[in-house]
């Protein structure tokens, strides 16, 4: 048993609490108690203590879309418009590199910058699921993986039924793994086939996982799907039994009324990825619009080739500010409701909010630990917008994922710093244009 | 003599360079050379050498517009409206509170996180300029003071003129400072008269300072202008002779394209506040649209009330993603244009450009040095988007000001830590609300 004693618990349930001077027991992989230190040190005499002074203690961040490989593409191509940046560098590079090596390599450096950052569980859609299973699994960190499909063949898979059967079978592969889920991934109403998508609700019920798509990133995107479909993207998805609570749109930038309020006849949730969603020019989701229509909206960095970095506490801070300038008003996303979506949301977004995303006794015990008074971050006064509009990732000291600690003084111990940077080097070196 | 020798040297000007292995010889105050590793040491081969492996060198950052003694009021009111934050919230708590203590201690908060994150160069605004100025000379950094004077009677000054007296008399006072100068700083067109704004112009030529104001930052300004003056404020301020280069329009959110086409006419100068702009709700500058008419578009963090970090490597990042997004252009502010917004187009709008800016024998030596290769910023492809999409000011190492080193290792050697804690812990428990 461990007893943390940091000096503010910030728990996301009930909404809006910061707790002084609190500490959470936790026994092996669970949480057993939140209670002040005095009647938590009278309770359990024989836990260890870890004392967290200027530190708050908060539920690890949940990141609802990443591509984690991809971090080895981190910069390669930047400041390009969408169509030459995906055509004319992300897809040829892919298609020439991307291998179980390159998955398996990738995803490790990404759960490496992504566990330092506070983030312990990410979905990740991505060719060769089970390799960035086995990258998570070796750093401890909580995955969803994608069973990902397109129509076109890659080097991944012949075609769409073969890339569907390879996902398969690593979600069978990985079944009784602790700590790995996965999600049928169609790719996007238009990269993957029609026929694909009339079948998608049945197969994914079948399989007993939600559906995790691109939807609605560009307006480009939209405006070919009614073109070719003669009906909106969301409302062809509904009359094609694809969505659901379990279903996950990425991105979602592109919602006027009508999509909004069909994605909410249905508990959508939505993935919204704030710097991917600027740096590609995609446009604002309206993330504030959506949260009042009742849709269950968490966060993603979406991955490193389009952001450029892996950093919950980037997104945080780029939502929370940028839903406010669009809705008009500063008190759009205030900081509890940042922090919600990157937690609890995000793992109600994902199927894993009965484990994980609050602080709860008999939930994983999922946690991180931030420290609110560096040297650039004084004075404070809220411990919530404090989190939000000061800390950084850098602030991230301690880092458990079920109850084993990954990260202790900002260094993370499942992952060796020189294995990612040896790593690294080596495919930047293979694939950097001459 | 000091001879840097990073990796890399950013030096902005020619545009869009990147040198490899070239150290930079500074002699006193001033760069003396810019040239490869072995020929600077044959030249100079008795510099003292300052080794900066994984890091690039690049000019100093110019923060165009901030309050910093508002830094002590980080976080004191976040997440409302505009009118309800400034109105209720920080109007009445600066009436009370803000003195010459408070701002000779807020702006060493100040300085000391601004050096830190690479910021040699800020543009103040606020009341007691000479105790700002005080402040960042102990830092030992550039300052531009404002002699900000508004209609209203403040505690700083009884009377719109009383301020501009002050402000002139601090003026004089740090005339032969080096590295200090001051702009004439009339709020904005609705808190400064009428009367002072027809003098404005006639006042900073006789002073010989430019004019730093707020301008265009939220919509109901813009409206309200032209319902009270039936011009747009743009077109008022030039019909008043108030505009020319050295004018400095602090937000400028709500510019369309007369107001554009008028300011670029008389050769005005921007400060872009993006993460402030999205936190107060003011809305989205049309960066790109400015700087294809011609202007002078600098970067600026605003005070820490409204952001809620004095951030420049924060403000470059946001500056570059949020233009891509407001132009439906990837290509739009590209890294090169944004870091050379945070630098010599900064220096520029501060009337500062031939001093600092960018790495040209002559100049001052205001440079810093970024590590490009921490681990969580691996693989690398790109020295400009590294540093603009990856890096973060935890990345900045070393500092130097007019060849002075005032960072050493990520560690501020002109204000001590353990003083700006104490401070504004002091005026934390003095302030926060019950």
């Amino acid at each position: 048993m461990i007893r943390l004693a940091p000096s503010w618990v910030l728990p996301v349930e009930p909404a809006g609490t910061v707790l002084d001077e609190h500490s959470i027991v936790i026994d092996g992989e669970r949480i057993v108690s939140v209670s002040p230190h005095d009647e938590a040190a009278r309770s359990h005499p024989d836990a260890q203590v870890v004392e967290l002074p200027d530190r708050v203690v908060m539920p690890g961040l949940v990141n609802t879309h990443t591509h984690a490989a991809m971090t080895l593409l981190r910069g390669f191509a930047d400041d390009l418009p969408l169509l030459e940046w995906l055509e004319n560098r992300i897809w040829p590079t892919e298609a020439r590199w991307v291998d179980e090596h390159f998955v398996r390599e990738g995803t490790l450096v990404a759960c490496h910058e992504m566990l330092r950052g506070g983030t312990t569980t990410f979905n990740d859609m991505y060719f060769y699921p089970g390799e960035a299973v086995r990258s998570a699994v070796q750093a401890g960190m909580r995955v969803v993986a994608g069973i990902l499909y397109v129509a076109a063949p890659t080097r991944y898979a012949t075609d769409e039924q073969e890339s569907i059967e390879r996902g398969i079978a690593a979600a069978d592969e990985w079944s009784n793994v602790p700590g790995v889920t996965f999600m049928l991934a169609p790719h996007s109403t238009y990269a993957a086939s029609v026929a694909s998508w009339e079948r998608a609700g049945d197969l994914a019920v079948e399989l007993g996982v939600g559906i995790h798509t691109h939807l609605n990133e560009t307006w480009g995107e939209v405006e070919r799907h009614l073109a070719q479909h003669r009906r909106p993207s969301v409302q062809w998805l509904a009359d094609h039994g694809a969505l659901s609570p379990t279903f996950l749109a990425a991105h979602a930038v592109h919602m006027d009324s009508h999509d909004i309020a069909v994605a909410a006849e249905f508990g959508v949730c939505v993935s919204h990825c704030p710097s991917s969603n600027l740096k590609l020019a995609s446009g604002f989701a309206k993330v504030q619009q959506m949260l009042d229509a009742g849709l269950t909206v968490g966060i993603g960095t979406d991955g490193a080739a389009s952001n450029n970095r892996l950093d919950m506490f980037q997104e945080i801070r780029t939502a929370a500010l940028l839903a406010k300038a669009v809705a008009r008003d500063g008190a759009a996303v205030d900081a509890h409701t940042a922090l919600r979506m990157a937690t609890l949301d995000g793992a109600r977004a994902l199927g894993l909010d009965d484990l994980v995303g609050s602080i709860r006794p008999g939930k994983q015990a999922d946690l991180i630990a931030v420290n609110l008074s560096s040297d650039d971050a004084v004075p404070r006064y809220d411990v919530a917008s404090h989190l939000v509009y000061v800390c950084g990732r850098g602030d991230v000291t301690d880092v458990w994922v079920a109850g084993r600690q990954v990260v202790q003084d900002s260094v993370c111990r499942t992952v060796p710093a020189e294995e990612i940077r040896q790593r690294a080097a080596e495919w930047r070196d293979r694939m950097a244009p001459a």
